[in-house]
């Protein structure tokens, strides 16, 4: 196996939080892939604001549930030892445990004998598969879309799972492809592109978006930033290895520099559209921008209809915020684009 | 410890290979670094032709070796159960063992048993050290010359060497920075930045390169190449934390095709300079090329001059063959450049 695979459907359990953002992934796993989820468990009353019913394990386990996917935030964080008796019920019962905190839940002594007495699998959606080959560069059929960013945390992962969305509702057939842990839990699959190894990066990203029908998209998500300082190499070996038929830009409306690198000043729009086509080229001689996506949170409905409108004057673009509004002008390109 | 660092002086050590082109390292070794050799010991009669004695495990201890040098060709290849009898005997003499094979020394279990026993080190050149941070892009003093290239295998290495000679011969300050294994075990130091994980490769680069003197050159050895379909991240990440204030292209004069992706054409020099340029810029805006190093052992002495002289002229750059007549014409361009 030498991709991520988490077995649908979940029991989301977020310990004992019950703030969304602090169990992003727990709450963005219901909100892209609501028809996975069986129900939450929480070690408090309550739960997360949504509608997703609390249940025991034992409840999960009669209600299908395959796996326990802990949905705290995935940057950061442990495995407190106060869930271990939760966890170590769940894989007693035969439900798989995913995690993509930074504790790895193969470190931990207790699981792996419950999980090897049971047969349960503990996966670390942070570790890659092994057995990941160089890249070949060879072409594949069906077409790809890759999210680029002028920074990281800039909104690539749920551009992409919008316009997958949106694809799907015009009637395209489109796969999310997940490169980073939320997005391999949210997924169900995947490779952590940034844990891989350099010298097989383009080859991950060659298995991730595999060959397909003529007419399927692969939607995929992006990872770093082509000219950011820390992880460009990270960037260039997926963009190389994806092969992309098309590429939106993610940008935020107010970052001047690059996060936590404040040396930097963002690259500009279109410095990542001329180096990402450039470097594309080389993979997909076709490769072209398609839409730049902003995250525009910071402006008031006025502001961001005169931002994006004047953007996409400049680029002769769509320019959307996929948060309002969705993507579907960059979908009408794609499909005025790429006719089947 | 997040460099590997190897203790000179070395006893070169190839098995039963006498032909230096199937013993590479040990050769490249004494050709780079003889002050660093101390002997070779071939395990038949004979040895390599080199200008190094023949001696036992005793009398190298006796000379002052620190460090068994397993000399064989890098790239492939293991380690015969016919050596293991010497290798343990060298442990046992408090001799450490370093090699960059694909078969890790630390992987044989009598071979650990005896470092164990007697303090020796088994230094696998192949697996990169632990604790590197992620790329900062912060500023560090000192110059940094990269090699890079239109291709793998098109000659880094041995420019990297070439200049860093031919630069103290001109009185300049100068160290080779070793990125792959070979060079490491001439270096005696380095990181093998293709065996890093992607998040971490500018990083990497960053430890390679670390702050200097302002009148220092690192000459850094490149690895894979920008607009290659399988290692374009490692290059990529690797020129970003180098930093580089110039560069050098590495080309082969007859080679048309990207080695081993024969669908891909080998990328021009000039699309070579400009991305390189445009990237590096990021981190460096002084960054330019310096001068072009081609492999021209296809070509006769006067197709060499004829091809290197149009090239130059194409260019407006020195283009040198580094086997044949070195790299001065690059080292009195950077002088002229980079005047102290």
């Amino acid at each position: 196996m030498n991709k991520i695979e988490i077995k649908a459907p979940y029991l989301i359990f977020v310990g004992s939080e019950t703030d969304p953002t602090e169990a992003k992934t727990g709450a963005g796993m219901f909100k892209w892939r609501p028809e996975l989820c069986t129900g939450q468990l929480v070690l408090k009353s309550g739960g997360l604001p949504i509608d997703l019913p609390l249940m025991t394990i034992a409840q999960a386990k009669e209600a299908g549930a395959k796996t326990l996917l802990i949905g705290t935030a995935a940057i950061g964080g442990g495995i407190p030892d106060e869930w271990l008796d939760t966890l170590e019920e769940a894989l007693n019962a035969g439900l798989d445990i995913a995690a993509g905190v930074h504790k790895r839940l193969n470190d931990i002594p207790r699981l792996c004998a419950a999980a090897q007495k049971s047969g349960a699998r503990l996966i670390d959606v942070r570790i890659p598969p092994k057995n990941i080959p160089v890249g070949t560069g060879k072409k594949r059929r069906g077409k790809r879309i890759l999210m680029v960013g002028t920074d990281c945390a800039i909104g690539k992962k749920y551009t992409a799972l919008a316009v997958e969305k949106d694809m799907k509702k015009a009637g395209l057939k489109a796969d999310f492809r997940a490169s980073g842990q939320t997005g391999i839990m949210i997924a169900g699959k995947g490779i952590p592109i940034d844990a891989v190894v350099g010298d097989f990066i383009s080859g991950a990203a060659e298995l991730l978006s595999p060959d397909n029908e003529d007419d399927h998209w692969d939607v995929i998500e992006g990872q770093g930033g082509i000219l950011h300082p820390g992880y460009s190499g990270v960037s260039m070996g997926l963009l190389v290895g994806s092969q992309p038929d098309a590429f939106i830009v993610c940008h935020h409306a107010n970052r001047t520099h690059i996060s936590g690198w404040d040396d930097f000043p963002l690259p500009s729009i279109e410095d990542v559209i001329n180096l990402t086509t450039t470097v594309g080229a080389q993979v997909n001689p076709a490769i072209h921008c398609v839409g730049v996506s902003v995250n525009t949170s910071d402006l008031n409905d006025n502001e961001r209809k005169g931002y994006l409108d004047a953007l996409s004057a400049r680029l002769n673009l769509p320019c959307v915020d996929p948060l309002k509004g969705g993507t579907n002008k960059i979908i009408e390109r794609i499909i005025a684009e790429f006719p089947n």
